[in-house]
């Protein structure tokens, strides 16, 4: 429990676990070797922090991102690292400047975005998650179609997302190292610089991509938590005690609202998360005589990105100090 | 598939759909025997559908519900059916006019509301779910001290939230009846004219309360829609195919940041959800040539409400014609 009155629910990240998560990241992957995935914290605030510490390219999953950190001076060279095929989406794109380098994966999606005016593409490589990406041996003939196009081909791009969680690390190496085998076969096919893939779960053993698109890092999860990874959890759900039942519970007032299901449910360090309502979490724990209607307590979210997205702000503090405020100003589309 | 241009991803609500499921619970409980629970789809032009409907009192979750219901001109009976303890939420919710009714159910919550000058009050007793409300046998005691303290107390309200799944009517009909016989013994003791509880899922059995509380019913998800109710499911979330992959695939531009995930993946009527990732869902159906890049396919939500949060707006389609918006208005706390 901390002093300070924030409104609850309310997002709050501890200073030195964001400074250290900076700092971490930082010495492996300095400069451009880090594309940080916005989409993990959705704030300009945050991507500035990691702007002053060297990290100036970003990846996007949606135009609203784009258009954001353009408009925060943050834009000098952003990748939207998914496809875009809405039409009203791909003219917002083709209109950020400087121009976004934009992902395509198919046929029609290089001549949508040609069609539309965007200017930079990567060719996006299905690695081995079933998500996007084309086959790696269709890989130079889009790149082709692209450049024949009039579009800038940089590289290409390729997210091996089915392995964040491989938690044995020799393992998570080897699988890591065929996956970017069918990228590095693409790239070769395609020409241009850019070799972008990877997140936190693999920031270091992805040593084949020359750029990391990794965001959980920053603020982290229980989920990545799990894995031997050197960051710190730096954000936590703070609530309150709305009710706390002699039969064995007690209540908060953070809910479904407040926090990314998918991974499950939020964890509570002082017992057990029971079960999440709308806008209650109900707690149990050995000894409920410590609790008082009106506590402060913390929850920590068990997926970072669905949980930043459903916030308006997150609250940087130190210690009982509230020292900072950022806006989640990159939400929805 | 419509061929109305929306952005993807949004929600997208089937008017018939709502006109009948507005008829359908009027017919039920009509005017206030209905206090409709906006949490479900906090939207104040949703909102005066209903008043509109006949239905003037509202439920509501929030601080920020209730203050958008008052100031969009629906706030003449509002009940707060949530207990608040946060300084700076009680002070707004006393400066609501007309005075919105809170809830309580404890002694600390009561004397904080009473120091905030909140005027009106339910004592919320607890029905079997392990979450807020006190004991029954608690209420007298409790009501007799908020009115000690100026409050006019308007009765009790309990939510027999577990009883909402219970798939045989019968059974359902048993539980509810047990459930609500201790808040009618809670009621003798509190006086007060309202007995506020019930949901969607008991909208209908449960006959002993005099308004039901009840708001998914309005648009509907997946998990309600395996009961044996009468209404229609009327929300779904409108995507785009942004690829196709002939390994056995295909993609659409929605994922963990449109949909509420606690009760699990959306359905797709044409075929089956491998998973959902932020932006994305991946998608598995026996003839995937009939899908191009580009098409508009549709979602249903397994959880209405949490969905509804994560979007700015809704729109309201007649066939293929868009016809009206509603702003998500009531969102954050």
């Amino acid at each position: 429990m901390i002093g300070v009155q924030l409104p609850t629910p309310s997002l709050v990240i501890d200073r030195a676990a964001l400074d250290h998560n900076i700092a971490t990241i930082g010495e492996a992957l300095p400069g451009r070797r880090l594309r940080p995935h916005v989409k993990a914290f959705k704030s300009t605030g945050l991507a500035r922090r990691l702007f002053d510490a060297g990290h100036r390219t970003f990846t996007c999953a949606t135009v609203r991102e784009a258009e954001g950190l353009a408009a925060a001076g943050l834009g000098e060279d952003l990748l939207l690292a998914n496809e875009i095929v809405d039409p009203d989406q791909l003219a917002r794109l083709a209109a950020i400047e400087p121009a976004v380098t934009a992902a395509a994966d198919s046929e029609e999606t290089i001549d949508r975005a040609a069609a539309a005016g965007v200017r930079r593409l990567v060719i996006d490589v299905n690695v081995g998650l079933p998500r996007c990406g084309c086959s790696p041996d269709e890989a130079g003939r889009l790149a082709d179609r692209a450049r024949a196009a009039g579009m800038d081909v940089r590289g290409v791009m390729g997210y091996e997302g089915h392995l964040m969680m491989v938690s044995d690390r020799a393992s998570r190496i080897r699988k890591v190292e065929r996956s970017m085998a069918m990228l590095l076969a693409a790239a070769d096919a395609v020409g241009g610089d850019l070799v972008s893939a990877g997140g936190t779960g693999t920031y270091d053993t992805n040593t084949w991509a020359n750029e990391i698109q990794a965001g959980t890092f920053l603020l982290g999860d229980t989920q990545y938590d799990s894995l031997d990874l050197p960051f710190q959890l730096a954000l936590t759900l703070e609530c309150s005690v709305l009710s706390v039942n002699p039969a064995g519970w007690l209540v908060v007032n953070a809910g479904l609202k407040a926090l990314g299901m998918d991974h499950g449910n939020p964890t509570w360090p002082h017992g057990e998360v029971m079960f999440c309502s709308d806008e209650h979490t109900t707690l149990r724990c050995e000894d409920l005589s410590v609790w008082s209607v009106g506590d402060r307590t913390h929850l920590y979210p068990a997926h970072l990105d669905p949980t930043v997205a459903k916030h308006e702000r997150m609250w940087l503090v130190d210690g009982e100090e509230v020292i900072d405020e950022f806006a989640v100003d990159l939400r929805h589309w």
